[in-house]
């Protein structure tokens, strides 16, 4: 098969699950060293991070994109191991073929490429990888972007290579994304038997009214900018595993997507007035991951973006700012202007992860031509 | 300290977690053993039940309890070593003070008295111990009573020690029992990533709304003879443990206590009717534990209880269907007459669970009498 194709069957088969790199890091590192980029290791904690840069002086590209995946779920639900990439009907099945092992092998497919054909292009060319996107993302491109802070590193252009096709490569790109608030709730009960339940308080009973009003809420309605606010409760657990026993406590984790209709502290505001207004016992332990941000139009990497979609895909991309964070959110405060391409996302973080080999063919030329057109 | 509190504090220091017996049922046959009673030990898959029995022919009064304990929650959470036995205030605390080894001692005690006055008692006079009350309950009286009823073994009066007494020994005792029917409840949705929702369906807010509902509803007034049935979610479990997953399943275990005014399969309808009604994707494994059942009133031990709560507490005592189930379940459909005593029940199955020390002193004589107005 082709370059891309094998090196991204070699990502899948390393089980990368956050924040594990599982070698990932250390392939695509001597390929790119190999093809003349510098290469740093930006090591912080436990998590590995690869900078890897082409050019001496002037504007500065970034290709940005992690190596490391979400948990499979029970492996026995896919169709075939979620760790050996199997190609039928044309997709390519596999954990992170879509979220983005297949972005990031064709970035550096890509990149081989460019500097082979411009070895003496204009302004600078880099890629950042990190192995900790999908987790507590503290120790990846967060860190990374500190650390370019302090050092004085300016980036003039990001494009990330997260999956944000709808159907087919190029009918939609990123051009913002929504900020990330999260909490973990615990809401008290008093712990009894199930046969005695006036002498208990009930947690599940207790919070069952107001997890209906929030799940039901409307936050806001979004704004020509960004979508609605959207709220999901991922994790919700009670109980002593005995089924006389009522628990004592529950617990869930919740998040919101949202964008620059609503403010954090708003969102903080009405969460918990809501509970105190269902007579709950409640605590929240609360983590900001991301405000939003937006890239305007007219910027060099928007337009360039936008070009290469009508040119090679023959779409005319949806420029939107919906979907989930990526570590754009720690590169646009920056300074850089932060455009997002890459695959189809009907499959991330589900079952039978897939990418379209076609669109997978298609990607290397689609980042060659964004270089071409701004750096040649 | 007298008998009763050694012998208490003696069964509390063994660690008899539902199943596991700790020696507690070997040292009270080599007690009834040594007193005179005929032993059997009636093994069933690796739960050990004790039938001990002084007498040859005529009326037999069975005395019924367990020797099996609750887990404790979190140890640090009491204020002292659950299966260290500590008396504070005049109550004595351990897990299992009050459900049920206070009661256990104390009919053991009561038979040693009672043997050794009326070494010729008429009738006979039995107590059944088991060791497998408090789990899922296969393999303890369940299987006894299959035994007696192949062997022809008649049960004419029972009394049950479980803790019954509201405020003080003798206010309250039990003629009757409720029924539990449980149910494992499984929401299917559909696995995503948070910040897609509208590819993925997840199932804790789709279900929040059902069980808003369920824990409202009335499902009968109860009647003369039994209070309302009541339901109880006793555990809740949704989520991958990563907080930008929507998780693609939901478990509950729920929990209906009912008495003659609601059937267990109207109970079955009307549930799985109001899950079908909220568009649900659900699944539910029942699982019905006991019916209901009721001793009327005239009957010999019910009067015998009644009188001598009269006698010894100088209370009349309510006599109520309420509470949880009881192993009377499985004996009243023998043809037994079933009546329930036992010490105040208000910290059974919590932390700090105790009981009155001078309420255990007083419960041997208690258990005497009702020998003494039935067998001599």
């Amino acid at each position: 098969m082709s370059a891309v194709f094998d090196l991204t069957a070699e990502l899948i088969r390393r089980r990368s699950v956050t924040p594990e790199d599982a070698g990932c890091l250390t392939l695509l590192a001597d390929r790119l060293g190999a093809a003349g980029f510098s290469i740093e290791h930006l090591r912080y904690g436990e998590v590995d991070n690869l900078w890897a840069t082409h050019g001496k002086t002037g504007p500065l590209l970034m290709f940005l994109g992690h190596t490391d995946v979400v948990p499979t779920g029970p492996a026995e639900t896919w169709h075939s191991d979620p760790f050996e990439p199997v190609v039928r009907d044309g997709l390519l099945y596999g954990r992170g073929a879509a979220d983005m092992k297949g972005s990031v092998a064709a970035m550096v497919v890509a990149l081989e490429q460019f500097v082979t054909a411009h070895p003496d292009h204009r302004g600078r060319v880099g890629l950042l990888l990190t192995s900790d996107e999908e987790g507590v993302a503290i120790d990846g491109v967060r860190k990374v972007a500190e650390h370019f802070r302090a050092t004085g590193e300016q980036i003039d252009w990001c494009v990330v290579g997260e999956p944000s096709a709808k159907e087919k490569l190029g009918d939609l790109i990123r051009v913002g994304r929504r900020g990330s608030l999260s909490g973990t709730l615990t809401v008290r009960g008093v712990q009894g038997h199930v046969a005695y339940p006036e002498k208990a308080r009930n947690p599940i009973h207790a919070v069952a009214p107001a997890l209906t009003e929030l799940a039901a809420e409307v936050w806001d309605k979004g704004n020509d900018d960004f979508p609605p606010t959207s709220f999901q409760i991922s994790n919700l657990n009670a109980g002593t595993g005995a089924n006389n026993v009522i628990p004592g406590t529950l617990t869930a984790l919740f998040n919101f997507r949202y964008g620059t209709a609503s403010r954090a502290d708003d969102l903080r505001v009405r969460t918990e007035a809501l509970l105190t207004r269902h007579g709950l016992d409640w605590q929240i332990d609360w983590q900001l991951s991301g405000e939003p941000f937006r890239t305007p139009p007219g910027g060099a990497v928007r337009e360039a973006v936008v070009a290469v979609c009508r040119e090679l895909c023959g779409i005319d991309p949806e420029q939107s700012t919906g979907g989930g964070t990526s570590d754009g959110r720690f590169i646009a405060p920056l300074g850089a202007e932060v455009v997002e391409l890459g695959p189809v996302n009907a499959t991330i973080h589900k079952v039978d992860e897939c990418v379209s080999v076609a669109d997978l063919e298609k990607l290397p030329s689609l980042y060659f031509a964004i270089c071409a057109r701004l750096l040649s």
